[in-house]
């Protein structure tokens, strides 16, 4: 698949625009367009519905206690520092010193970038460059909260949401009456000040994060990490990245943080690079984050365990998604061109619970009635779904249109339904019509979208 | 009712935390717990469904055409010099330079500002203060973009999420098919370095909106600015706010922005205030924004009528909501304090659609087979809804939990379960307990929160 046509369908459809582009832009955001705005928002209910309201069942056949949250982004800058971020959370950064060039690169990803001397724009070529030795460049954005500006008032936007699950996990402990093992869920946005963003909406400044903290006995923990490394992978499987391009890899030791005792990054072979890159990771982060919001803050978070007398800091299991990533890896994995009679036919073969449009209505002519069916049938599904209508054009042309939005299902009000007031029914994938009573277009449209 | 009660109530379930509280909190910023991030999820999943995908029919029983968009947060900085917010979106500071306040306060509200210096902390008594002369402080957060901290870097976090719909419109007219009129709407987060955040969660420093930007011919304009006032105001009324606590005030000539023709403030009466605050601005905008934007990027902001041949720059209606606002006046309407036989209870009587748990599920004993069946129900039930299990100490208090979380509805599974299959359905509101088979519990609920 050709990255270039897919970002462009993404623009021409409303999928995703540049942020800011009548300003020229801005480098690493990006607007998510009518399309984009509902696969993202189907995307995160679908991971809220399956991971928080009703997650699959343990590994012994147990309910799975899990509970939101949703917390600010900017927090107090000790967060920071008790997580590490404020001192360690940066890139080794070098800059070119050639006229004309003058390009900042990340030192660890030399190999992989573009010189802007070198016309052909293919990476790795610095021959040219003069290149100052590495710096270090933290990634947090900083602000500054009150009148100040000063030391006193610096903060930082999140580069993660998982920092406020942590300090949370008191408060929501005292309030919640939850027993160990348990989940915390957040979706939000974070930030991270990258120097090259890159890749469409994969590497961005500003993106969107699904997280997980699942709190549980140390004895505990590798099975809860199998648990969650299978109900991860089974999720995106099952939302239709059943291709060979999805990859859970198990990181080697050599990879892994210094406080991780496992982490299974799971990965999708996008088309803009020849590795499989990182839509999520989960990561067994062992005790490591409550033990040092409880040196840094002096609160105590330990759990009691009032059936075995037993208190520990639990251990933690994160899935964290990226909301962007997997809905890019949706987006490139939809992406089909094929040949249908004579003409070629661009679709997005979403699974229908995520698509942005479930159904779309066309009168066949906008004359004899069928209009006013038509309306009829859009304003009783619109009640309860996305659904769009069309009676612009030719109704080849129509089914084009909901074919590169991904609409899975389009009703068409034609000539016999003025006689025995059937529709047709008309599958995206397979592009089988069917007749139906036009009284069962919403029954069947449940039926069709039942998870 | 007392303001105090509420904020210990929404920190002793889970609605409401400090944000970072045990790192003493960050002036301005607030978690929601896991009562309140379903709460919230609520509200705007209903304002989605009631404005974007099924707005009441136009003034001539039409249909609404409504569209979404999520932009970044993070925009080019040039959005906000057209948009005037650069140089204009200020508030006027004075300091006080008496040793021991050396507070800050807005020039403009002194009078309901407390000075530090006066034990009795009651508002307006500066007449110890020395305050220096009235400086401009503009609200806007800064934060720089990649790796120089320059002016060159320099962006914002914005100030409300219109902007972001006002610099796509031409993006989604192109991508879209829309004709006007037609709408976008947009949740989102926003800042302002608000200098004294106040009142709980009403006037925060980080925040979420839900704003629609509604695009018309001048001369329908003020057609649509009744058409979304009135919307809006029965919206309110429909979730529940049902008192006569909400007040829709049309400003004054002297209060409008130099640009609107028009703005309708719906004003809810907190216990906190003795006037009523505002929840939502429904503002006509004229052409002012496109206008704006059209000069300042040297884009074409016009729409073309192929129908009259007529080219214009459309007018605006803006219907912009506080998400936290109308969550913190739905708390505040469904606090109640009553007495139940010799028992006082406290029951949040939030409307059934956004009550953040459904229904709970108690089996009467632990015993004799009821868990079981319980556990069963309450299976059955989170494939679809937010439902609690509950099995831990008396029934009564189970009840009294559920009351204080705002749960409609409660399924008790007891002795007459066992010979004849029936449970009891209490309700939260009425107390009423009826008896019905448990294999119609389900569709019960379903029927109890159709819309």
């Amino acid at each position: 698949m050709d990255m270039d046509k897919l970002v462009a369908l993404c623009r021409r459809r409303g999928f995703i625009f540049q942020s800011s582009e009548i300003y020229g832009g801005i480098n690493g955001f990006w607007d998510y367009g009518p399309l984009g705005v509902e696969l993202k928002r189907n995307i995160k209910e679908a991971w809220w519905q399956d991971m928080v309201r009703n997650p699959p069942p343990g590994p012994d056949g147990q309910e799975i206690a899990m509970v939101g949250l949703d917390c600010a982004i900017i927090m107090n800058p000790q967060v920071w520092v008790a997580s590490g971020h404020a001192s360690g959370f940066a890139d080794p950064m070098v800059d070119c010193k050639t006229e004309g060039c003058k390009g900042r690169f990340r030192a660890d990803q030399l190999a992989a970038s573009t010189c802007p001397l070198k016309p052909s724009k293919a990476p790795g070529q610095h021959d040219k460059c003069q290149l100052t030795p590495p710096r270090t460049f933290n990634l947090m954005f900083k602000t500054f909260v009150g009148a100040l500006e000063d030391d006193s008032a610096l903060a930082y936007l999140r580069p993660e949401t998982a920092q406020g699950i942590f300090v949370n996990f008191k408060n929501v402990l005292d309030t919640s009456r939850l027993k160990i093992p348990f989940g915390i869920a957040q979706i939000g946005k974070a930030f991270r000040n990258e120097i090259n963003p890159r890749n469409y909406t994969f590497r961005s400044r500003e993106f969107e994060q699904m997280e997980i903290e699942f709190f549980c006995h140390p004895k505990e923990s590798m099975k809860w990490y199998q648990y969650w490394r299978d109900v991860r992978i089974q999720w995106y499987t099952q939302l239709g990245i059943q291709s060979d391009k999805l990859r859970p890899r198990e990181q080697g030791k050599e990879e892994l943080a210094h406080y991780s005792i496992g982490t299974t990054d799971i990965e999708y072979l996008f088309p803009f690079s020849e590795e499989p890159q990182e839509l999520e990771g989960v990561a067994h982060r062992g005790a490591f984050d409550l033990t040092a919001h409880q040196q840094h803050s002096g609160k105590d978070m330990t759990y009691f365990d009032d059936q075995t007398r037993e208190r520990y800091v639990p251990h933690v299991i994160e899935p964290s998604a990226g909301v962007d990533r997997f809905t890019l890896a949706v987006l490139c994995e939809a992406y089909h061109e094929e040949k249908v009679g004579d003409e070629m036919r661009t679709v997005m073969r979403f699974h229908p619970r995520l698509a942005p449009i479930k159904a779309a209505v066309f009168p066949l002519v906008n004359k004899d009635g069928m209009p006013e069916i038509a309306q009829k049938l859009y304003r009783e599904l619109k009640r309860t779904f996305n659904v769009f209508y069309d009676d612009k054009g030719a109704i080849g042309r129509r089914y084009r249109r909901q074919d590169e939005a991904g609409t899975p299902y389009c009703f068409t009000i034609d000539g016999q339904t003025l006689q025995d007031n059937t529709i047709t029914l008309r599958d995206r994938d397979t592009l089988k019509q069917e007749r139906l009573p036009l009284t069962q277009a919403a029954a069947k449209l449940h039926e069709l979208l039942k998870p």
